[in-house]
């Protein structure tokens, strides 16, 4: 954002804080997000368990020391690369919850001379070639899977489950950390009571590995669990010993929509020119599209597809979520808002709209470095 | 790519090529690519018109030199910053296909004065302001609205164009160039006639609109057209001026799938690490989501999303598609591949699948420079 003010545009009222925005950007409101972070920070501190959040959400340095101040001191990336830049912002325990990529050896021994780095892994193959080419020594969580089959042993097969534990105990390099999980079919949940549900039995189910892995003689094994619904509408972590929601961070349309967060708990939204107008079928054209938002989208009422609700600017933010607006189509570079007349003729050509993101994690991936308010 | 080699790896086969390549990479087969651009720019040369290839597919500067190796002077892209980085490439002629974005007026006028700057506008107030702001000559097209409903006049409302081509050719700082239309419901289209149909209407519908510009005083209009299924599939292109298909240069599985292109014309694909196998449900995870494929999804005939096809590479680039495999389910990172147990016990972790994309604009727009081999 270099250009100072916008000669071309009529005397609009505008925030201040828009004055610089000339292409789609990610805007986050730093109260928001600072109260966001409070909030999980302390209710895990109340349950006296370990906050490792995932930072592959924010992907900001800024965002990240809001977490140290929050207390902070373990995190989570989704990707090596995102560890190496973490490590090089002074972050030193980060697990990488992401299956163990192999051929981004020489990335894992670097960063594990360095830091403390824990590795995932679900199978023995894995874990041969790891502790044949590892040059330090790194932290290992066995993925279990609760349900969600995206990666990960069943949490059912303790066979699979003690057997793998043996072999990473079987090396100095390799150091069994504990069991991990990712309840990723909160996602498709209805409502708040079937999030909790999982949750619990996620939580159950980990406990369970983990008494057939003391069975068989495998002790001090750790339980990591993560997912945001779940971690939003929970109180209590008992049971576990850290958890990594992410997406809480500046949370989005999909959280709203499956009932983990309110409207005024998201705290990015991207702001969007308007480029054109179409009175006539009453819709906007804004200046962004499927390589800022993304192209995630959720379902309406009459199965149409919705790729963000959109607000007015204010000058501390943005307002409600205008009622019978959203982006209901989306190309490269364009989003197209369905809206009412009193919109259309309300914006002009040159304003900015904000859009609420359906998925925040990709839009945040998408525009890189947002702008704080 | 840094790394040299991946020692962690059992020895298998694997092309020298794909050595390097440590996580996801977009691959550019330079046969492939060099003979989509010939192609292309062989149709336009034999139907004496201009070609005007969208840069916003590729976004490579070493790919706009293969452009300019088949004759190209004059290109496309889709947003004022891609104009800077190929105007600062040596490009001299470049239109923004996109509404003109007020909000950038620095760049605008930077732009106009050491380039061939061309702008899209579909309003009066739009044309004011920017007559008001800008500091040298820009081409301007009216952006015509032939069907797709995405932006521009509606080709028909002859009074609202001829009175914007007025007010266009009132100012000297706005040239006005001509009338352009992107046929975007081709990609709705149900196969190869519905395509070419579509294209000859658009051809029709901008003809009329020139001749009530004509028989308005306006004269010396130009015609510019460009979606990569009707310029793929129409060899004659009499009645425009110029064509700036984009996708074509890479072409994809949704090109494939409305029958704009075959499998031997996709030029390129994206290298995905193998991190996880799941024998007991048929499937692989890999390196791949959607922060590097995007979430753009066709659905296969059981109404299930696609995210991708996948082929194995070879030492020439990669083979057939993998009969009954897909990409059926993604997420940030993770791809999940739902293949046959044949693949499954032929695939090992830590080898390299190849998925060709939905859409290669979205993917080479997340990916960034690709690997040419």
């Amino acid at each position: 954002m270099t250009s100072k003010a916008n000669p071309a545009l009529p005397a609009v009222r505008e925030p201040r804080w828009l004055v610089d925005v000339i292409r789609p950007t990610l805007i986050v409101s730093q109260a928001r997000c600072r109260k966001n972070i409070e909030t999980m920070a302390g209710k895990a501190a109340a349950s006296g368990i370990r906050f490792r959040p995932h930072f592959k959400t924010h992907q900001s340095a800024v965002i990240g020391e809001w977490f140290r101040q929050a207390g902070v001191q373990a995190i989570t990336v989704s990707s090596l690369k995102m560890a190496e830049a973490f490590a090089e912002g002074g972050w030193n325990d980060i697990t990488v919850a992401f299956p163990c990529n192999l051929r981004e050896i020489r990335l894992i021994n670097q960063l594990a001379e360095n830091i403390r780095l824990g590795l995932l892994v679900e199978s023995l193959p894995t874990v041969e070639l790891l502790q044949k080419q590892l040059a330090a020594v790194v932290d290992v969580w066995i993925k279990i899977d609760v349900g969600s089959q995206r990666t990960g042993i069943t949490w059912a097969d303790t066979a699979a489950i003690v057997s793998l534990a043996k072999s990473i105990r079987a090396s100095a390099r390799t150091r069994l950390r504990g069991i991990l999980a990712h309840s990723g079919h909160t996602y498709g949940a209805a409502g708040s009571g079937e999030i909790i549900r999982i949750f619990r039995e996620t939580v159950e189910r980990l406990q369970k590995v983990r008494a057939g892995l003391s069975s068989a003689g495998v002790e001090d094994v750790e339980i990591s669990v993560g997912d945001t619904p779940g971690c939003s509408l929970v109180s209590d972590f008992k049971g576990v010993d850290e958890i990594r929601p992410g997406n809480f961070v500046y949370y989005d349309l999909m959280q709203l929509s499956i009932g983990s967060c309110g409207w005024e708990q998201i705290a990015a939204v991207v702001a969007c020119p308007v480029v054109a107008k179409h009175p006539e079928r009453g819709e906007l054209v804004i200046y962004g599209g499927a390589v800022h938002l993304s192209k995630e989208s959720l379902t309406d009422e009459h199965g149409q597809p919705i790729y963000g609700r959109v607000a007015m600017p204010t000058d501390a933010g943005w307002g409600q979520p205008l009622g019978g607006t959203c982006v209901a189509r989306i190309s490269q570079e364009h989003g197209i808002i369905r809206t009412t007349s009193e919109v259309v003729a309300k914006v002009g050509v040159g304003d900015v709209l904000l859009v609420a993101p359906v998925h925040s994690c990709l839009a945040a991936d998408l525009l890189g470095e947002p702008q704080i308010i």
